[in-house]
């Protein structure tokens, strides 16, 4: 038994609140657990300069959390002066993984950013940016696909992020904060709807971990993006049409 | 009548929805229209140099606004690695604000950090985070008083803050982003529950204002935050008690 | 009687040194009481980014003082490496104060700087950098004119500031630093030839005020404004000419 | 075959030459194929606020590369002034992945800076940083161990990392630079000396992989740890005695 | 003849008007021709961590120029967010200068600032700083000494700057800014009073030069920082005294 | 006899290893006792903005010091988000001292990048950087001579640079750290193969100097120059045919 009593194979809480935020062109408010992330796509009509003329377009992540987010009040970024580390390995991630489902070439010139802004944290708050994020990316290119800017849709697969790590020597899905500051291993997993591998981020800085481990813990990870992804599908409902060409 | 259909003395629909976020010792969603704002207080068992060893607290603020509270995206002041002038501005301004009704030599050597994050922005976000500021102090001062580190509540009124303006000639109640764009004269007023000034910002940037003028301007807004205050009161329930000693 | 001697409704000595600086297109010593100010005024022959193409000027102004300006050394901004709140609301507020009597518009696509640089500090720093940027802006905008750069002036009025306050509870106009240090209320009023309001900044942090004090503050300032624009008058002399259309 | 002539699961060649630095308590340059990296390690009698007073110690890495290590001139972080998010990344994983071999709580109330600067870069920096720091850490450990300053080694392992990838359909083994930028996956692998995972980041932004592709790459990066810890053993001599608890 | 009529080892016209800002220990506003610095010591009763519990004091200087003391607009270093190069260079050779003739052994546990602004500028802007900043810091000295807290003047010399260059092939002494944006050699040279050098910083950036050609321009250095001497000599009066153990 | 057993007049061993970084235009490891400095020259086919259709060149150096080049480890200026007075002004030094023997407007519209980076440091790394920098600087314009993009070589004369300082009261040639750390007077020179001044930089911070004592520190310079000029002829070869018209 855990901490809140799931099973070692089982997701907290999903609950996707889409068009959260009315500006934007795709907006979700993306909570696991009591992990509450704001998702928005924006798009702009242009590209960062070393695409300029190629005829692609971009996708890029920008993450943040609110300083009460945390336990205890974090300071802010801005007011620092500078972005740490641990969000430009974040926001780093969200783009790379985003990026590997959207076909950059059918895109057009443009951007969309896709903002990460957490307002609760309470673990996996980078994997429930990467899944809210998706559904995002979606309502905006859905748009797009709308309005007549694109023809069709330039997506080719659905994309979900879990974390998975060992907590008391037990493999086990979605970590809470209090399972994750316990954890010898910790790793993150972008996955596809068809069940490849877009990232693996594996750490066992407290302890090393076997090839057995390993396999357990990518299992695990398989069922939590299987699950997820179901969740994209019914509040993405006719913006899910033509992702991965159906 | 207006360009959202109010008369030209009627508030946008208000709702404070507290308790929003559950690691901060106050906090309230403050929506002021389409405005919406996360207010967070968070109590430090310590306060600045300038201050240790004085027995005295400190309340101090900061704001900010996600990306996409915007109608087109902006730039993130982390990303630039500076805060702008504005965000100065207005984090100086509710922090003396809401010092004004904190009796900082009754507090404490705390300090209480009030962070306003706007997630959607539709005009009026300072005056929003103003008067949601005060619901989240005064629920972690209640908390404070509730275990035993505070004997009485060190709150000497209600606060609360409205913008006002000259929109087409007529002085009008609580700007919406259409018309504070339209607007000659603009007019942020912070009152409090005995109708006194706090902070009175007035600016005819495009258009000098005669004194008759500000007269009206002072009377809309004398109006506005009566209403907010009681709005403060029914969200605050029994953390209302000890406000200016009763 | 106060402090210096003053009757409660009574100026500072007032001095104004005009081309002062040779390099600047306008350029005074302004003198208030022991608060000593370079203010300039900068002619560039092309404007920020939003205004290219649109055939408008702009005018923008820089506030900062010297480290030894002040009783205790403070540092420089550029060693800390940013520009402070203080500096930056005070900035704004001098940009947009002269902003609303010069007609951009009728300016060209030029850009003239104001900085006032405080070589002595001994209060009321910011409605003295907002005076004498009035003259420096109004010799600039001449020189424009005697080159036939432009054909009239595009300035409608006169513009003045000054600070008032409540000190041991009596209005008072003109507060040297040791009033402003004490004093329970503190207002910035700026005002044009024609007795309009530009900008009204008026703060109850220590303690709120009522209307009734507010109306007397505001008539303080009304005679304050009068008198400093009567030696703006004097200094300018030719080049106050055309101003307001005369 | 590939671009440089090699066999899929053939390492570069691979020179270790100790005692680089005069100055510093560790210290290597390390060459794998034209990639050259310095890795010093610098002993410091102190630990970051968090720890102190914990008697614990801390190892923690600095990642840099010089401006013409690469084909082009990149421009300098220091005169951008700031980090960059790759080389946040960077350096996080070196620390993280040294730490993990490193038994903090009995290396006393120390700091070991491990600095790794990129003379010369052909692909695989980041993992032939860790490889050299951890013979920069294993010969200042050993150094406090001579000195007396420390009973016993406190390295439980060997460690080293390689770079593996999919270049045209096939996996490999330590990409060069070119191999690198065609690559459709690209994972870098840390192991133990008893053939554990320490950290594994697999990125497919270019195209998912699949559990087989992943599994043919796990095993080359053994293959490669393996060779890698040789040369450690090799170079290190008599400071390589002690680790591990040998 | 030289562009304004000067023969070539002759001083522009210096003026010192000391006591020049009322806050400062030190204040003067010294001008060279159209040269005009304010220069003012500040002492602080404490000194940076290097010197703490040394029993040594420091002297230390910043330079900076207001935005129009030059023919076009600079933009302030505060803004950029950063001081440039050649602000650093200078107020290092300030502060080494004047450290040169301080015996900080005998000055306590103090720092003494020195601010040179220049508010006008027309060439020779670092040898008027440190020919001021002399001055600054005797009369700073001598408020100590006066005060007690020193017993006698830690100055061992008197120490002025000028620059010698070489124009139109003649070498020339105080160059104003058209002559040294022609000069083909630039010399900065810092002498005491019993004539010997604490400085010399010359430049063939445009053409080297040789030792014959530095031999004169050595010589006109000596002439100039002797004059100006004598007029650090008549400013000071009174506060002359003790220096160099007189 | 001196620390390291040298005469007075004796360089340290100097070494030079060329072609030292496979993707530069110019490299060199110059190495003058302990001291060693990786010296690269990198051509970029565009100049900076002032220079944009001027049909000149630019040369410009940039220097640094890997954080264990020292004896106790220094931080890092990325990391510190500045870099410091005294890296500025040794990087001007050097891009001064390179633009006087290369004449930029028969270079083209390219600029050549001087990196000068500081693996280990043992006193005199500003005038190696120098010394090494020209050789990198002429080979990279041999190579733009052998592919055409030059017809002749646009170089005046050699150009070296050596440290000299009063030690124990003993003019020195070339100080190591422990004699630089001791010096009263310290003097960089940089000079051409045909014996004249570019730069002369001495400051006698610890006490003045005398014309006499100057007169000898600048005779040992001129040996020291000339024979690292031997050196650079040396390593050069073909590269060093057409320098100064030859």
């Amino acid at each position: 038994m855990r901490v809140d009593g799931r099973q070692y194979n089982q997701l907290r809480n999903v609950e996707m609140i889409s068009d959260y935020i009315k500006h934007a062109e795709g907006s979700v408010l993306m909570c696991v657990g009591d992990t509450k992330v704001i998702c928005t796509a924006s798009v702009e009509e242009r590209v960062p300069p070393f695409l300029r003329g190629s005829g692609k377009g971009w996708v890029t992540a920008e993450y943040s959390m609110l300083p009460r987010a945390t336990q205890s009040r974090t300071i802010r970024e801005s007011s620092k002066g500078k972005v740490g580390g641990r969000t430009m390995e974040i926001q780093r991630l969200i783009g790379r993984s985003l990026r590997s489902v959207v076909q950059l070439d059918r895109l057009g010139e443009r951007t969309i950013w896709l903002d990460c802004d957490v307002i609760q944290a309470d673990g996996g708050t980078r994997t429930a940016s990467i899944t809210g994020a998706f559904v995002a990316v979606a309502q905006a290119i859905h748009g797009l696909v709308k309005s007549g800017a694109l023809d069709s849709v330039p997506i080719t697969d659905f994309l979900a992020a879990t974390s998975v790590g060992i907590v008391d020597g037990q493999p086990c899905l979605d970590l809470c904060y209090e399972e994750d500051s316990q954890a010898k291993v910790d790793m993150n997993v972008v996955m596809t709807g068809s069940g490849k591998y877009v990232e693996i981020q594996g750490t066992g800085e407290e302890s090393p971990f076997t090839p057995e481990e390993l396999h357990q813990l990518l299992s695990l990870a398989s069922l939590g993006t299987e699950q997820l992804i179901r969740f994209q599908k019914d509040v993405l409902q006719e913006a899910a049409r033509g992702i991965g060409g159906n």
